[in-house]
């Protein structure tokens, strides 16, 4: 047998005490995190937040997938007008072909990282970038690949998709597709800050019919909507938040005055009066929420069109500076919601593992927009991992538009759970494999099932 | 000799010189860390921040170790109801039962891993999991162990404890206990806190022997007690302070105004009054630190009552929107008071960083509750060591309530030092191992000494 | 062939295949990361921030390097008097004697290993700690090399530093040195926040030949020194701003009330008078950054003189609550004008990554002051590196007094780039290491060059 010379705190050994010793090292390796994601790739899971339509939940052209915001708000960040890549009336290979024309700048990032695994993958795309010499082959191919009758039914399949959660306007039919695979959601937002545009008062009139004359009839044409959803097989309602927002419950009185106020002066009513109307409607919808059992979640943080010159979906940012104790009297006052939360920020994360930890109704959720991304999802997760109960914690999202990007963004997640299992639990804790393939199968998969499934009579 | 054919990047190389090699990786490997872990697990230490109650420092039963208020707060969030585990008059052993049934959610949690490591080092529990079928014999075992007469003082030679620091009420008569092991501490709160409350003034005449008529007659009578404290070894004045306190010298005739209003209306005084009779009574401590020598900890950021449906300990949270700005007065009168500073959100941490660099009176303090977790310990520490100078650091305290937990905390925290140690130090800034072990075994031992051990005449 | 016994999930395998795999390994080791820094290190770079003085633009005697700020306020926080060190008329020897005295508690410190690798590299020192012992001997020999006649050439080429930004006062005379080597960037703190200094208007009036009686001689004068740097090859604006400072267009009339008052009361105006000609002033300034082509540095989040008995230059501390949505006015109404941004604290860091990714004009740049540590350099570059578009990224600058502290300081960059590089792009991510280093280079060397050396006709 070899003898291999060591350094000297190592001491001389035999090859195979050698290898011993190395085993550890290979154990500390990449193989460890290659075999922790093979196994929580190979679950079917759900995705708990997504904006597909489920009339068209798969692109048609590469045209849908390079209009995706990254991707037309990172090339115009980098240089390309706004004008240029939204003109009018443009055919989509056209738009494919000004999109691409300003990608190089963005190779770096992990969007475009998202880009390119979705093109190998579905597409059989075998280059790193999506460039002026190649973009128009993968244009024809995949149009070619996308216009199969089946194709979303096999873009779920390929990426282990059972159900995508919806975001559904308020007045939406729901109707016309499975919603066991496209699982309704109620999205709030119009009503808890538009109200005092007209179209919105229309069409929550319209939808519900029921004609809004003062906070008795608001409330009325509101449950009949969650009436509706549920009926429907909702699971959740949502809302994203500015980092401003304070829910509190509105005296009576006041909501009147302040609802009234609104449907009198519409937007132009007086800030004060538009912020309790808010109010009260945030209220409102915890209490509907609580009465249909349904889980209410929050996005907390967003500031809407701070960038009015940038292009869709991409002029919206933010304001690191919100607390969730903001959420104090909303928490205490509803515990029998659930409340699944997303904050905007990562400063705002280590709050969200410590109201999770407090709070049996906060559970967190995700990795939303400018925190999704691997350093953020990285560090967040981790304090996530070992401070939050294995059981309240949803691991990710993948917020997408079209179902082709499910796939990337959830590999991605799942690389960075397998890394942190790896080296904060195996490695760093001691754990066994299998415990930590376990854990990380509870919070990729299993949690969404018990948050959002649990509605009463199931 | 064997050849070892090696990637083109490397070379051919002999067998020995592939294992020369082959030693930088192992070097970088987790038997560095457990060699700079082992050293400094070897030091003798001091806890300079518990809330051991001398007179039962150790755990009794089980119950006290499961009361804990990690274990109660993290079943209460995962689904146990308060009324349960909180039942007045349980027994022990019931307590012990109900909490374990509560506990399968936690066990990815890093304050599960203490409650299994410390079971498993001083009870001889051999299992990874606390559950229904184990849990009795372990209770059975570990009274038995723990009714041993010398129990608290094996407890501290097994820990490697030479001395734990208190968290003394104002009012305690530090008798009948050692010093030198129980050290005393004076904590504050209630005196800039609680004012308002009758009880609290009625404790502090009775302490004192001295009637609170004026702000004159209140300093004497807190003066009595430093006294008091001082003369039974007190070695430092502790105070845990909410996200919008801003310490403030007060006018005398504002102070006096504002502490009669105080004595007047008690905590239903105006939030003016209060807040300047809190601002009073903090700035008299500072002035009495400065008197007496005695390092003023200021545990930075915590709400109390957020959630005032939580159970006994855990129902406070923080803003994490605070500023050691806010402390830029107090810093800058008392040159002559060390002030060793806890925060409790992880992104103080670079303020706290900054501060303790620039003010030679502040000095960082362990890792504080919601930020006692691998995660932000890890980032943090990284933080600390490479800017604030060596002599500044006080490595961590376990924050106990029994002595039992005193191991396993440290433990992690020694893992986390090595590990930082290893990485940032010996691997990145290529220090040697020597020179790692002697600056963690001054952050984690040989600063404590000197920062509360050097009262005037010792 | 060797057989080597591995553990049981990798199989038995010849000694070559474990080779392979081992390889592996090796690639994910130190080497990878020596291999990015060694080409990293070997590029010629422009600094592009520094307040070199290009008449003395290295030191003249080892009091010059201890005499940096770093130097004096760490071993001040660590115990040394400031009169002790500051005492005047002090002999350059007799100062470094006693700072040396102080420097033992910053030996961990990184800005210690700056001052180490710095001795080590330009004056053959071999120790690893400067001393009461050690120091005499660099001192004298340092000199020496020191005072040889082209040191400061000499510096710049081991450096490989083909320029270095310059931080000059808006009346200087920018004469006598070569721009293209020192680059003149003109500094406008005083116009924006000390303006009500008659000292301030004087050397504004002198320079300028201008008299400022109203809001359109100020702009004339101002404009004026714009004329002037432009001339004489500036190539940058730069200001640091507090926390809360937010700019703002003032409506004209406010403007010349506001200046009027400052004019009148100076520095005793009143907070809005005063603040108003701040935020007056400092929008004249992107407009005339607007017409001169020159890219507007802003250092966000410094709160100077926090401590004022600190040392020279380490006084100043910050609040890290502020958000760039303060800076949304400006970011929307000069799209033509390149923002690079540099954030004071890390907690900012996310802002400025997702606020780069979104608005054209905005771009990260460097790492500044509290934040240039190895730990937050990493966490905030990682952030930077996956998210920000790649020509939008300023990697570094030393922002040294003196020369020789460049090497260094970017030495540390580089290494942390490196380490980025290999763990997260070739490791996490599959990148070819030709990608890295492509990548690396632009952050490092390029984006210097477009971004600041792109003024009209050039």
């Amino acid at each position: 047998m070899s003898m291999v010379s060591l350094p000297l705190f190592l001491g001389r050994c035999t090859l195979s005490a050698f290898s011993e010793r190395l085993m550890r090292i290979q154990y500390v390796s990449q193989e460890l995190r290659q075999r922790l994601f093979n196994v929580l790739d190979g679950l079917e899971i759900v995705d708990p937040h997504t904006h597909i339509n489920p009339h068209q939940p798969a692109a048609n052209t590469l045209a849908d997938i390079l209009g995706y915001h990254y991707y037309t708000e990172l090339a115009h960040s980098a240089g390309v007008p706004r004008e240029y890549i939204e003109e009018p009336g443009l055919e989509p290979k056209e738009k494919v072909s000004r999109i691409v024309a300003g990608l190089g700048p963005l190779e770096n990032t992990v969007q475009y990282s998202w880009l390119i695994e979705m093109l190998q993958t579905f597409f059989g795309f075998e280059g790193d970038t999506l460039t002026a010499d190649n973009w128009e082959a993968v244009y024809d191919s995949s149009a070619k690949t996308m216009s199969q009758p089946d194709w979303s039914s096999e873009v779920l399949r390929r990426s282990k998709l059972r159900g995508v959660f919806l975001t559904n306007d308020f007045d939406d039919e729901l109707a016309g597709f499975d919603p066991e695979v496209y699982v309704p959601c109620l999205r709030t937002d119009d009503l808890v800050f538009h109200l005092g545009r007209k179209e919105v008062r229309e069409r929550l009139e319209s939808s519900s019919g029921v004609a809004i004359k003062d906070v008795a009839s608001l409330r009325s044409a509101i449950a009949a909507r969650f009436e509706h959803f549920f009926n429907r097989g909702a699971r959740a309602c949502a809302i994203s938040l500015p980092p401003d927002f304070e829910p509190m419950p509105v005296e009576a009185a006041s909501a009147e005055t302040a609802l009234q106020g609104v449907l009198a002066a519409g937007t132009q009513a007086d800030a004060p009066r538009l912020r309790e109307c808010s109010q009260a409607v945030f209220w409102m919808l915890a209490e509907l929420c609580a009465e249909y059992g349904l889980p209410f979640d929050l996005m907390i943080g967003v500031n809407r069109a701070v960038y009015p010159g940038g292009v869709f979906q991409g002029q919206d940012l933010y304001d690191s500076r919100v607390s969730l104790i903001q959420y104090r009297r909303l928490f205490n006052a509803f515990p029998q919601v659930t409340f699944p939360l997303s904050v905007l920020a990562s400063v705002t994360n280590q709050e969200l593992t410590s109201y999770s930890w407090i709070f049996p109704n906060v559970l967190t959720n995700g990795h939303w927009w400018y925190s999704n991304t691997p350093t953020f999802i990285e560090y967040d997760l981790s304090a996530r991992l070992e401070a939050v109960p294995r059981t309240k914690q949803i691991g990710y999202y993948s917020d997408m538009y079209k179902l082709e990007f499910a796939l990337p963004k959830f590999a991605m997640y799942k690389r960075i759970l397998a890394k942190v299992l790896a080296e904060r639990f195996v490695i760093d804790r001691g754990w066994s494999e299998e415990r930590a393939v376990a854990f990380g199968t509870q919070v990729l998969r299993d949690n969404t099932e018990t948050v959002f499934y649990s509605r009463e009579g199931e």
